[in-house]
């Protein structure tokens, strides 16, 4: 199956899930199309990634691609996914996601066109419960896929252990940015457990658990999949300091606004002269940042040469995961597929 | 099993599979003893309502008391609560909980304590990645609980029918806090889906469907559930204003300060003078509201008959489960247990 056609079935999958929900939703209270609309809004954007690296584990470790339920089973990566968008953004208080106001912006919205005292308030509680509900969803979704009982015995210690890891890197990941510093190698933890396990090896993982794949399968997706994530993730954080908005669905510089300790930041911050590390010191994080502050945070980051250092260290954990792939005792066609989601989670226009 | 033996043994199981997560989160990083520390704070209190009412809905329904596993499904409920009360402190901005500091406070002063910046901002987020955390575990704690497939998979249609009521509740509930107004029938809609049906009803039916029962004895479990955990909150209503702070757990008048729309305020409002109504307008969410601003809306609860309606309303609920429950198809252990119960959960020293 071509990448744009499981990217299809998730899309299918997804939209079915909701589409079921909704009128036990509507029973409860007309008023609860505001959540389905919010949830509604965030699932017309995003790549699918996860769904879509569950899919080729599954694959790889010689599932039948026909499967039925296996892509619903994937495609709940979506929704957890969702949940963790959502309450970010609240955590992070960011305005814009995926190019459309954040879910609690939204909601702010909507209470504040209502008339209703504590806009804001109901905002944050509003998005605080719809994350809370993609998450259970998530959890439903993947059990009701009508995979059999064995598949989802196996699958369900990788989605135990990937929710766990995720929430835990999440939790480490607000302590850097409350310490306000990070090493690169604290930096890179993070990376690991909130990004390149979460987005990658546990997906692939995943599928081919489902699957009821061998260790060497697992192993060579991990030796795979854990470069991909890394990189996926320092990519990220080049585009959210370098990117362009319409791509990024962000505005320019906002994790520079948002002070994230990212691998980028300490790169720099190791190559930075006393000056400069003071510049970075005294603009990262500042919410009312303007454009000259985030042209001088990237002339920094620049200058010191941490971007180079960040591209290196990409492609040299995009060249690390190619190897194993070309390696790795896993189907053609999914070999083949691996390399081309490599490449477009690491692309510079991602 | 007498209940004080069933708390026991939902309090071990709920030891035990945190006691089983902690290897794996300090793992990943020593700092997420932070997250295990709040977690052990808010499980050491509560009165594991839920997971009885799940053991006795399953004894309703004929399981076997004894049955290995039962009661680590049941004990998933309180993983589930400490999800929702973590992320309804943050909500509410509540300072206390159990008597202890809420989660959110208990990480701000981890962060201050650190004199690490943002400390408030850390505090929520930690707050909500711990309520997501648990959310998660009380998923895995059901489904690895050990109980047969069959079972599970028809407790898994109660469970998350479960989750999907009370966060829809919990998104009526602040929308009608963020209105700042609901009649008795609002009040009581929110009432029916964030308490009864979370708190009594669907445990019960978990319990019931966990061993398989029939339709009439999940007829009769709502028949006496739902007006019990309508009785349930109105009693919660009724010590958040008048209650004792020593039992309660909170500061006295903390609803008021939060400016809850609780039934007790709706009955009130239907019964007060405009001079009355306006008081309650301008007292009513007052986060600085003193101890005279706390007595004089209980004033107005009492002297406008409100407080005495909402008692009324709490016996008349009573009364209706007892007569459901004397004719019920269920054993004779598990009634009088859950008239026990009941007793307990609508006790004026709740």
């Amino acid at each position: 199956m071509p990448l744009s056609r499981v990217r299809k079935e998730i899309d299918d999958a997804l939209a079915a899930f909701v589409d079921r929900q909704r009128p036990g939703l509507l029973a409860i209270g007309a008023e609860l199309t505001g959540l389905l609309d919010a949830l509604d809004a965030l699932l017309a954007g995003g790549k699918r990634l996860r769904p879509a690296f569950c899919y080729w584990g599954w694959r790889a470790a010689g599932g039948d691609g026909a499967q039925p339920g296996l892509l619903d089973a994937a495609a709940s990566l979506e929704l957890l996914q969702a949940s963790a968008l959502i309450h970010d953004d609240v955590m992070d208080s960011s305005d814009t996601r995926r190019g459309q106001p954040s879910a609690h912006r939204r909601f702010e919205a909507l209470a504040a066109r209502g008339g209703w005292s504590g806009a804001a308030a109901f905002g944050e509680g509003a998005a605080i419960v719809l994350g809370d509900l993609c998450l259970a969803w998530s959890g439903e979704m993947f059990e009701t896929s009508g995979l059999a009982d064995d598949r989802l015995a196996r699958g369900r210690r990788v989605y135990d252990l990937m929710r766990t890891e995720v929430m835990c890197g999440q939790y480490l990941d607000l302590m850097v940015g409350a310490r306000g510093r990070a090493s690169v190698a604290e930096a890179l933890r993070v990376v690991e457990f909130k990004s390149a396990k979460y987005t990658i090896e546990r997906p692939l993982h995943l599928g081919a658990a489902l699957a009821g794949g061998e260790d060497d399968v697992r192993d060579a997706l991990t030796g795979y999949g854990m470069p991909v994530g890394i990189a996926f993730q320092l990519r990220d954080d080049v585009l959210g300091v370098f990117g362009d908005p319409a791509e990024t669905g962000k505005p320019a510089g906002d994790d520079l606004r948002e002070g994230k300790r990212t691998v980028l930041v300490a790169l720099t911050l190791e190559r930075a002269t006393p000056a400069q590390a003071a510049t970075v010191g005294r603009l990262l994080g500042d919410p009312a940042l303007d454009v000259s502050g985030v042209d001088a945070l990237r002339t920094i980051i620049t200058e010191t040469g941490g971007l180079a250092a960040c591209e290196a260290l990409i492609d040299r954990y995009a060249g690390e995961a190619a190897a194993v792939l070309v390696d790795a005792p896993i189907a053609a066609d999914a070999q083949a597929a691996l390399s081309e989601l490599a490449v477009a989670a690491i692309a510079r226009n991602a």
